[in-house]
């Protein structure tokens, strides 16, 4: 493949190399890593920022169709919006929650959107590492803003979140007067909660969940990248398209706020750096499976570590003097 | 130090041994490591097993006056108890669950018993590592019962349970109805559920609370490594002494169950394995801050990455190639 050629197409807009390269990015083959690094360094000139946004929300909160109405709206005000899903739940059972391109069939039609599903079969590392460089890959392709979807499932809120500009929550109206079991970590990282929902028979639950959350969010300290209005909880309907200008104008806001006050620019270089410090981490750590000796080494020692023929720390020890040894 | 002579002082049950041991596994240093180990595999002959008991509770049911009475019982039926304390906390505040050698006054007098507050300053990892030394250390030394305290704090639960034959939670009784936020994970974790302070004005939520847990322990899908009738719920009173015989009977049937079944020496192997291979992980890691050669360059590189000067993945790269060819 002609990486410079690809580049120039990406750089374009267009959207099938925007598709190859991506592909490129998933792949595990060295070959293909070394590629898709050269891309990466051969975008990085168009110096092209989206508003990159994180949006979770467990299975049968309405994601889909949220996201279909509100990429709908963006696009109709003539901006280019680009879906990528994380989905660690994928690895695990060889799904995908964007694998079923008829759930935003409207929306990917759209010649300003983009739509690309999780791939399967990636643990949460390179899940992550995967859809930090898919994102950087939008963004030299001119989108104007990037939709991180993920599911509520384990860690994958945290890592969206920091690969995001704003994190935004989606939930159901609750049954009850009580809280939906949020884990107060994941309540932290929200920019925005959105209730969906509040329309029909569900409009009064809505609204009084979205009390309830903002009376939650009000209890949690200020963070001091945010306006004193912020984190708020509001109340949409995907389905009727009610709120959605709203959420957006609100989003509009807090970004404007945060450039303006230097927390857009400061939030991105922490990011950067974190996900360089985790590739080294994940770097190091890929030594242990690189090498067929090293992996024979591992599994001969654990089993004597099993046996209780040697105890963890000093096995560890000896292991590890022998890897440095081979370097 | 001559660590043959400590190794034996330690294998012999003496009590000042085993504390200058465990403050050697403490220890940071390089030489200090290099004396932790060989203490472990000159102690590793000694072959003896204690039942490793995992006790997790958050500040205010009555972990204190749990473990002393229990602790007491065990002590007059002749055993030896060994308590250590996995406070993850305490790296933050510099405070220490167990530091307060007044919360447990008299099982600290008994000459039966041994027990050793939780170090500051270390951070989760670094805790893990000291408390598994620790307990070799405590079953070398002869002891019959090692209990390792936890609170309820973020992944402490996971690694206490990772280092015991039997896991317990202490619960004390809900006001309503409801189970008390205990995370489906460590439930999952527990063998044994004790509500606590099932006396005077809580006796009557202690039992109810009970029966509430065993509700929610039957909805769990059967583990391989229990018997028909675990992880169950028990009421005791710690202040007044009640129910400790009946969960102490219990514990003891479970392990008696397991080992007929093969499952205590599986769960061995397979913590054993797991330690082996997270220490050569951790090990890895530890190269990033060894040498002050790598700790510049991670944080020159880094500068550049959040400057937006390379990618985070291209950097990476470059510093997993140096650090490469240095070795």
């Amino acid at each position: 493949m002609n990486i410079s050629e690809l580049a120039q197409k990406v750089a374009a807009g267009d959207r099938r190399a925007l598709a190859r390269a991506i592909t490129l990015v998933e792949s595990a083959r060295a070959d293909h890593r070394a590629q898709a690094l050269e891309l990466a360094d051969a975008l990085r000139s168009t110096q092209r920022q989206a508003l990159r946004i994180g949006l979770s929300g467990t299975p049968g909160v309405g994601k889909s169709t949220f996201i279909e109405s509100f990429g709908l709206m963006l696009v109709a005000q003539g901006l280019r919006v680009a879906v990528l899903a994380v989905d660690p739940s994928s690895a695990r059972s060889g799904g995908s929650i964007l694998g079923d391109k008829t759930r935003m069939e409207r929306l990917s039609r759209e010649p300003m959107a983009f739509i690309r599903p999780s791939p399967s079969r990636t643990h949460l590392g390179g899940v992550a590492r995967r859809t930090r460089e898919a994102v950087a890959l939008c963004e030299a392709a001119g989108f104007d803003v990037v939709l991180i979807e993920t599911v509520g499932v384990g860690q994958s809120e945290t890592v969206v979140a920091e690969l995001s500009d704003l994190f935004i929550l989606l939930l159901a109206p609750a049954g009850g007067d009580e809280l939906q079991g949020v884990k107060r970590g994941i309540m932290e990282m929200a920019d925005i909660i959105l209730v969906n929902k509040a329309d029909g028979d569900l409009k009064a639950a809505a609204t009084r969940t979205r009390a309830d959350y903002s009376g939650a969010l009000r209890l949690l300290r200020r963070r001091p990248q945010d306006p004193p209005d912020f984190p708020k909880a509001l109340a949409v309907s995907a389905l009727e398209d009610e709120g959605l200008a709203n959420a957006w104008e609100e989003m509009q806001s807090l970004t404007e706020w945060r450039r303006e006050h230097g927390h857009w620019d400061r939030r991105r270089a922490v990011q950067a750096r974190h996900w360089f410090e985790e590739e080294v981490r994940q770097g190091l750590l890929a030594a242990l499976t690189a090498s067929p000796d090293i992996r024979a080494a591992m599994q001969a020692t654990g089993d004597a570590v099993a046996r209780g023929e040697a105890t963890p720390d000093s096995a560890a020890a000896k292991v590890l003097a022998q890897m440095a040894a081979r370097n």
